[in-house]
């Protein structure tokens, strides 16, 4: 940031001059002119238009990327689980979000078993309110579908307050709902325009396994992959394709992690149906390898438990396959993070008590750049996977995901050259360890502008608890 | 256009208020400022930015979308075609496009047999030059694949001249390539960044089925249809993508008429390989019941006799969902037309004789337009298909396709609500019939201007031959 | 039969002279030796070895097909449903069956839920023993499984009194099992050699679907059809193919009558997996027009109320291909007979309250051999369909199913030219009416033999309750 | 051949005792009488009927099993290429094809490019007469699709001469024939009920490749395996099928090789479409690393030079399936031995110039039994890939590839625990080198009968040149 000739709350003019401008569909040598909270205008650089213009503030861009913030439409900050809940709160998992140029989160507020949305609602508003870094949301995870929820359904549906619903085909006697109450759920999002979403695993096959992994002696971490069997995701996953169809509703499979599940959502999506998926960086750059760590203590590879589980080495190629060809349109982190000390650790002689969970929100977008800096995907999809196409799919555009006059100004200068080292030690996540110790990273947010104020610049965080506002919701844009 | 203040032959700025900018990914309530021949800016409508625009010349787009002007990437002015030729000239079909809102187009140079492609880009320029409209550029068919040709095609790619090779399977004796010059072409792109477009039909099998059906007495236009079998455009597609695969170059596939065909592109695009396909709004909205049309005199069906040959009707279906799932990707027209009286009278008694194509380049923005007025497409897929993808294919964007700083001020205010009835009698394409006469469309092109100058608005044309320049290209963007 | 020179219980040697034998591969002009119980000899008929028999009986097959008796693996006499039962006994319908050419049943024994296997199969044989004028065997339904049933299933695999485990994901609180039971029972079957049968519908599902249509007064038999949606098949289908191939089994899926469900067998198929399909004259014969007929009561449709239900007509033509391509392996006919009058009846008013079930057991070979003169399937096909796939699936063979030297004599002397009229008033069934009322049918059943009795002869019933014996069983034939 | 009461040229009565009688469907403990040249009857073993017979000669076969004769239906005996010619004549490579169990083969007639089938045929008949150990029939090669030879196809169906006709999408200038010569064939073939097979690579490619890897100087015979492209080959088998269809004809494509070809059938017969593949133990046991190999010259490779080339070891797999799956319906030999010394040698600094084919006849039976002990196949499905499918699909069932009353005595007494060691020193091929060299396989032919005489017995040959006949056929039997 340079020369801040006054620094109000939110100043009223900021220019950012000189970069790249990078959006799902264009390159442009531009200025961009922020009113406010606001993008005003965009400008090409060096036209009369740019010249023109008076700023409080100048950000110089040149030699860097300007890119929309990136919005991550699955985290799980503070969530309970399995005796424990996530370590980063929604103060600390917002703030390493900004510092990874992530300004947008959509986390999922869960109902209790016999409670009300309302209720699940409620419980993270209070959690939430006031706490965040960055603007956020809320999906709603149905863990008991009645008529009264359903008809709660409909009225968040109205309000924005949540436009998406997620079930569980996993964790029976938790989140799990069997298959009726899947497709009635799924009826109401057709009627009312809200999207399902999907934790697709058939979890009552699954625990069979556990339990017999389990009584055989097969304790370690790495059998946790074992027992989630790749075809069980693909079945859950064309299981909830087909009550989608039956019921007219469109359909968002969250964490695909196996070629066979992408296999599923690429032939109903060739069919045309309303499917869509995502993947996380962890099953893009993890792999069972990680899982079946030992480390000092022979649990290392519990710092890689979540679920969808890691996937063999072979199915990475796939899914960025999927990514190029767009039968995956989205990646986020699914960030839910568990010391390993302390937390993880509970499932030490019992995988199937390990909190299931990693740390990203911090990573996601470096680890994509990576992607981009490694051929796999081109910049232009880099920021249509992590920003645009998140804020479409779940009613956030054109507020956010991309940099057009009306967006809001989440707008980051990101280093292309500037060259990281992954650790636990410097990240901002809430966690004493990171998923990717170690790793080179080239590319990094260097300014990161939330609703047109500075939060991170060149490495100093001017970001507060409360500046994030809850952003109510329109409906998905890829539909009809 | 309101309140034109002064007039200079461009004028230096233009301001074009209070419409809807639509592109490929947004929906904007903002202003588009025009300095000189290019796209200055884009400001919030009632911004401080937007408000404190000084212009020459203000349009007013209220109530209006305002999109990039059409990008057409298959139209043949003046083809030479068994023993006639196209009835458009470059100067009447590029002012029939405008007319309908499209504001680039790109023909195809031909190499003569024996010669080199230098000759036929010699040729179409000595056409075009002096006497475009709007903004034009020249694929070339590759009649004839030597040594000296590939050299050529390096050359063509290196200069921009042309950076995009036709070839045909079809048409043995006159365009027609066996698999092994293709292959030879194919790798050559390959080595070269160039694109290859393929006529996909299997000529050498349809030319037994032509002779065998001419013989039985099988002679009027509908057996030109039942002769160009679906299975050999399926076949066709195939191969050329095998041969693609084999030589590692990337293809696009011309005209798509049939569901199988679409299904082999779907099939190697789920693979991951660079495959493209574009039709045509002639087998989107007319079918062989066209094509069996008599008539007063029995003939009329050769009004619609073009290659690959109209469809039954329930293919319509298939390809609207090939739009929809980005199965494919362009739309462009394969505007060819030639008189009824005079030209397709040359097939009376022998449909082999009928000459090829259909007029359309000034109908294909608004049937599109038509078409989400009808719910097939979205407003955003009705530019990118028209506009921002095709440029994007054939190396033209950012210049082209899009609304956005930097880009060329080709600009179109558009009325999503006018009704017109396409009409032969007032249409402005050189040619005695249109292929959708008497057709009620909603939606048409108000005002358009091309690199700045407004060419036609309410009605008035306000072009001049020699307005468009040759524009030399990029390479595709979607590859890499 | 002719010239039966003396008439013991059991002829010591019959001979069958001049007829066409046909087996799945081969149509021999060929005699038939029958020493015992047991078919001793083929000779070429003519030749010397033919010609030197002496037989105490010899039965003239010329212009006739000597064909091995039918093998009817799917029917439910006397099976409880919906409290009433179904309406032919063992002696009854045993003794249809043989009229229609059919000379060996498999049925299903029903573990009464919190019972055991055994429970279910002493009941049956209490029902069956003594009854029955051809061989039988069961299948056992399995409701509940438990770690006792796991265990008894191995016994019941050793013994090979039943080598087959029929499941249902149909019918929750009555046959349903979760999946979580049916890969428990599936990882058994990989271990002890049993087959895997499978009812594949979403019952959870369905049963939604039923209360929605019941709510809203849909109440006809027409809906039992609407609510089934085929997409329920093919889903369950499906998951019963992923669960089979986590479990190692094989999986043989009951009344396939989708074709999106046939499909899921053909892909699994092509991927190699030992996974086998069953369908019904029913489906490849009559459709949704069927259930939708209100006769003169509105409630005719309750006729035709089975599951899986009768699709739509265009399905029938994908389930002759699927018979041709051997995607399908096998024609049952899910025999499970009630009274239009009295239980039929028991669903006025309430479609979900229709007794599940139509008749078929003497029909099967006849519908099949005029598939054979419509040309759906030749002559051996309809052999191997209808005979020695059934037997060798479910290890009956060499026994059933075929002719040759060592099997059983079960023999069907069968008239290709006799033209029949389908009727309640004559068929043999104890139902009162016919699914196949007034249709004609070419070829029939003229002398039938079971393990060397001639049971049926020209129009006379010959047989007794108690000749047919129960069948000990092997396991699959296809697998390994 | 246990006790020999009299030997006259054909022993008027044989019996074969005691073995276990495998066909394609059945294993049976069974004896078979031979009368004549034919099979008499079938009894089972210690039945009466079988006590009764009297014979000249019993063959004793307990331990053993007796099987048909194998069928080989694609061998090039004394084959003129590439300036040698194939180094089995009619006389070594019958006698050859006897030790290894197989009684009747099919070989290829070529017709030379501007003359008639007829005399293709003729040249066949001069070299085959009276030259045969065993039966023989003649294919024939179509080099130049004439009027004249269309209605040659037809004559030699009615007769029965050769109902099978084979073309080549490979070999340009030599056997190739372009689509339309090909789709002319396919017409015909519809039309009079022949079969057509299809050499299916995309020869007019390679030899684009095969040009350019010459000029690069990659002459080594394992580049013959680089340029002849796996996916050249799924593209021309893909063609083939669509022209099939086009003209209605059954397609029968020899030599398959690769899993994408193998895919492409597989895809076409699920959609129920007459389209058979036959692959031969070469795709199945070796690799191109054999074709790699470089042995003490740089140059043992070019023993494994054949066409379509051997294919990298994953491919196995997919054959082997592709085998059980019936995607894949016969093995044959493709045999065209040619010797390393001064034959292959011809290829030396120039792959294009080696012969290309690997001798075979005599090894394909136990190559095969030799799957049945790895587990890849069923003893029934061993019979049925080499004997009784190419026996029904090139019209010669019944009387060759089964075992029943009235077909040829054919008969083999395989002994399946006999191990031997491949090895051109004592192999009966005249070629000086084995494909299999070194390797151990279990199981070989006993006894051998052709037409009810013993040609083989316990390692001798009884055989005579001249005792094999020309089988005149029917049409496939898969048809309709
Ligand atoms: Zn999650
Ligand atoms: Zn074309
Ligand atoms: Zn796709
Ligand atoms: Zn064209
Ligand atoms: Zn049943
Ligand atoms: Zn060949
Ligand atoms: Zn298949
Ligand atoms: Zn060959």
């Amino acid at each position: 940031m340079t020369d801040p000739v006054t620094t109000p709350a939110v100043p009223r003019r900021t220019a950012v001059r000189g970069g790249l401008v990078i959006t799902a569909t264009e390159e442009l040598r531009a200025d961009v002119l922020i009113e406010g909270e606001r993008i005003a205008a965009l400008a090409a650089t060096g036209s009369e238009a740019a010249l023109s213009w008076t700023a409080d503030t100048v950000i110089d861009a040149a030699g860097h990327y300007v890119i929309p913030g990136g919005v991550d439409v699955h985290t799980h900050m503070e969530l309970p689980f399995g005796g424990t809940h996530a370590s980063d709160t929604f103060e600390t998992g917002t703030r390493a979000a900004a510092w990874g140029g992530t300004t947008t989160i959509v986390d999922f507020a869960v109902q209790p078993v016999g409670g009300s949305l309302r209720e699940g609602l409620d419980a993270w508003h209070a959690k939430a309110d006031g706490n965040c870094a960055i603007d956020y949301a809320f999906h709603t995870i149905v863990s008991d579908v009645t008529d009264a929820v359903l008809k709660e359904m409909d009225t968040l549906v109205d309000s924005g307050e949540s436009t998406s619903f997620k079930l569980f085909m996993a964790y029976p006697g938790v989140f799990y709902s069997d298959d009726g109450r899947i497709l009635r759920a799924m009826q109401r999002a057709a009627a009312n325009g809200g999207m399902i979403m999907m934790h697709a695993e058939n979890g009552i096959a699954i625990d069979v396994l556990v339990e017999q992994a389990l009584a055989a002696g097969r304790t370690a971490p790495r059998h946790h992959g074992e027992v989630r069997r790749e075809l069980l995701e693909a079945e859950a996953t064309h299981r909830a394709i087909r009550l989608a169809q039956v019921a007219g509703s469109p359909l968002y499979v969250v964490h695909v992690s196996a070629a066979s599940a992408l296999a599923e959502l690429a032939r109903a999506r060739d069919d045309g149906h309303p499917v869509f998926g995502e993947t996380c960086p962890q099953y893009l750059f993890l792999s069972t390898d990680d899982l079946a760590e030992e480390g000092d203590d022979g649990f290392e590879g519990a710092k890689y438990v979540c679920s969808t589980p890691l996937r063999p080495r072979e199915h990475q190629a796939a899914l960025w396959r999927g990514l190029r060809t767009n039968d995956l349109q989205v990646v986020s982190t699914d960030h839910c993070p568990f010391c390993y000390t302390g937390q993880k650790e509970l499932g030490r002689g019992d995988f199937s008590k390990i909190p299931n969970g990693l740390p990203g929100v911090e990573n996601r977008m470096d680890l994509l750049h990576q992607a981009v800096v490694d051929g796999h995907l081109s910049r232009r999809r880099w920021i249509e996977l992590a920003c645009t196409t998140p804020a479409r799919m779940f009613g956030l555009h054109p507020r956010k995901g991309t940099l057009a006059p009306g967006a809001d100004a989440d707008v980051v200068v990101y280093d292309p050259t500037a060259v990281q080292t992954v650790a636990a030690a410097t990240h901002h996540m809430n966690v004493d360890y990171s998923a990717y110790e170690g790793r080179t990273l080239t590319g990094r947010a260097r300014t990161v502008l939330s609703r047109g104020t500075v939060v991170l610049d060149h490495g100093t965080w001017l970001g507060r608890p409360g500046h994030g506002t809850f952003l109510r919701r329109d409906t998905c844009q890829y539909l009809g």
